[in-house]
């Protein structure tokens, strides 16, 4: 665990860097916009812990009507049940003798449900499930056009879902029903096509389902870029958006209702290199940084461009080699993706106006087991 | 901090994944490899810990005969003297009166030499080195091709030098010239033209601060890429090459003598999903592996590749469609870029044949402040 960049009281312009800051304002305007949209809807906001790694910013979503969160881990599960979160679905497939044990000594302490894809880890869940005597809610997990995990939605779905429902230790609670890709697409037309098709699959599944005896009392899915065609859909009990909190410059490029929410967090780094004039070099770099969906942007400097990041620096292009910015100057940056970027901090400097006020433990930073 | 995905004793095959895993006899064979190529020589090895992170790895570094460790951050360099190492440069600008103040203080508990490319920051350094009573070695860095930090070579070189050599609380130790891109390419004939340039400019430098009566102790620089070039040349006191003790995917691809050193360092990972028979998916994704150099490579498994990384999974692609590959099997993923990757973990699982011998923490993990 790395020391805090800041205190609580410290001024913004004083954070230490390079520092993952929160725009509390902003970042509340976006827990709230997001809750508004579902006060009193039957279906329920269940957001992504994967985004921000941190109970507090569970909880924070949880005060606003959250059901609870979901994780792709069984450790972050861990860090947010241990932390107060008292519904966590892990919205992936969990595999592997050590990891299912607690898993299901954690549905001991908390509401816990996981999702599967094949029948040899059903048999292995129930058999864990069954040795802690716990009954373990269990979502299908289909493929709808992600083509990454997943049984194909129809028969394979329905076939594995009965296994479940044949086994003592597991719950057949529904269908695990997520479109990543279609997150990231940028034209709202385009992206509302794929999601028509996405969500078919999803009432074609649920149609057979039922005909099957299996009523699905939960379909879980969404994210940021196409929650609300998920939420319209009438079947989905469960929307799964994460990004909203924060946003980056990637989901920003998303058009549509997406845009509504803003960025909440930056990278604050500081100018630690001014050798030319069209160049400067920031303290943050690729261990700063995540750079998988493009560069960083600088926020209110529209003439400096990040334009590569080495491991421990960041190389600014200024288009007016004039421009002012000097060794010292602190520059906010807009990560490219901000999960990834999250994962890289232990802690976020939550700021309000010019003022720090809290420091969050990012606890489950790393959880990767 | 997160809890080690092994202990010592665990069956190799029983890793928690993903983990983070040395192969010791590799790693051991890079250690010796490099020292066996500086005994007896007046050029001396002053690894990076950038790459490793580590204090246990440094020491190991420093039993066969390294003058001790460069590192990028001051948390760095406090991660490393706080692990037993006494000789400390720190190859990088350091800014601001927080930085610079922690920087200054442990020079008193160690020796710590700093990198400068700009004047108000060699008086800010002075000024506190003052203050806390002590004599701070400063190197000056020169860009020698980077195009990154550093005051051009020749004159620009001298002045700053001078001014360096002025202060009451510093002392003028040397030159920082280290070509960042140089490392990577692929080409030996083109990598050793573009070293032979940049060591020009090194002579140069290092021939008019002699004639100013400025004396270079210490010229410090290159890497795994091309550390022979600078070793030969004369020029060159240290060298700071990181990368050998591990190499990865892209310094695999670097021809010539860097391909003498071994992949020593894995990413194991377990197939949690075996959809359709042409595609797989692992448990290591962004967070798990660093992307920014591209992506891992299958050891041992030329018939899988791993086609692209989200947040928390790895899609692989299947060249044979039946070829074996199971649901829980394990896969030993090639990082693409080493430091990076490291970065994302609290442990390293040290194994020996089938076992695992030891566990290390990667202290400096996230120490960029």
């Amino acid at each position: 665990m790395t020391r805090p960049p800041a205190d609580v009281g410290t001024l913004a312009a004083d954070i230490d860097t390079p520092a993952l800051v929160v725009d509390l304002d902003a970042y509340e305007r976006n827990l709230d916009r997001l809750a508004r949209d579902f006060a009193g809807r039957a279906v329920r906001l269940r957001p992504h812990s994967k985004t921000h790694k941190c109970p507090v910013v569970a909880l924070h979503q949880v005060a606003r009507g959250a059901v609870g969160v979901c994780c792709q881990k069984v450790s972050e599960a861990e860090a947010m049940v241990y932390g107060g979160v008292r519904n966590v679905l892990v919205s992936n497939e969990i595999v592997g003798p050590g990891k299912i044990a607690r898993l299901v000594g954690l549905a001991k302490q908390a509401e816990v449900a996981v999702c599967v894809d094949d029948p040899d880890n059903v048999r292995q869940l129930d058999d864990a499930a069954t040795a802690f005597g716990v009954r373990l809610p269990v979502l299908v997990e289909i493929n709808i056009g992600m083509n990454r995990c997943g049984v194909e939605p129809g028969e394979p779905a329905v076939a594995l879902a009965k296994l479940v429902a044949g086994c003592r230790g597991l719950r057949f609670a529904g269908l695990q029903a997520y479109h990543g890709r279609a997150q990231h697409i940028q034209d709202l037309a385009k992206r509302r096509e794929v999601m028509e098709t996405a969500i078919d699959h999803v009432r074609d599944t649920v149609e057979r389902l039922r005909r099957s005896g299996l009523a699905c009392e939960t379909v879980s899915g969404a994210g940021t870029g196409t929650y609300r065609f998920e939420a319209a859909s009438g079947l989905y009990t469960e929307i799964q958006a994460g990004s909203y909190v924060f946003m980056d410059v990637d989901y920003k490029r998303v058009e549509g209702f997406p845009a509504e929410f803003e960025n909440a967090l930056f990278v604050l780094a500081t100018v630690m290199s001014r050798p030319a004039p069209e160049r400067a070099v920031v303290d943050a770099g690729l261990k700063a940084l995540a750079v998988d969906s493009g560069m960083p942007v600088v926020r209110g400097r529209s003439d400096v461009e990040f334009q590569r990041a080495s491991d421990e620096h960041g190389l600014l292009r200024l288009g007016d080699p004039a421009a002012k910015l000097r060794v010292g100057d602190k520059l906010w940056l807009i990560p490219g993706h901000c999960d990834p970027t999250i994962n890289l901090y232990d802690w976020y400097v939550a700021v309000r106006g010019d003022r720090v006020e809290a420091v969050w433990p990012i606890t489950a930073r790393g959880a990767v087991l």
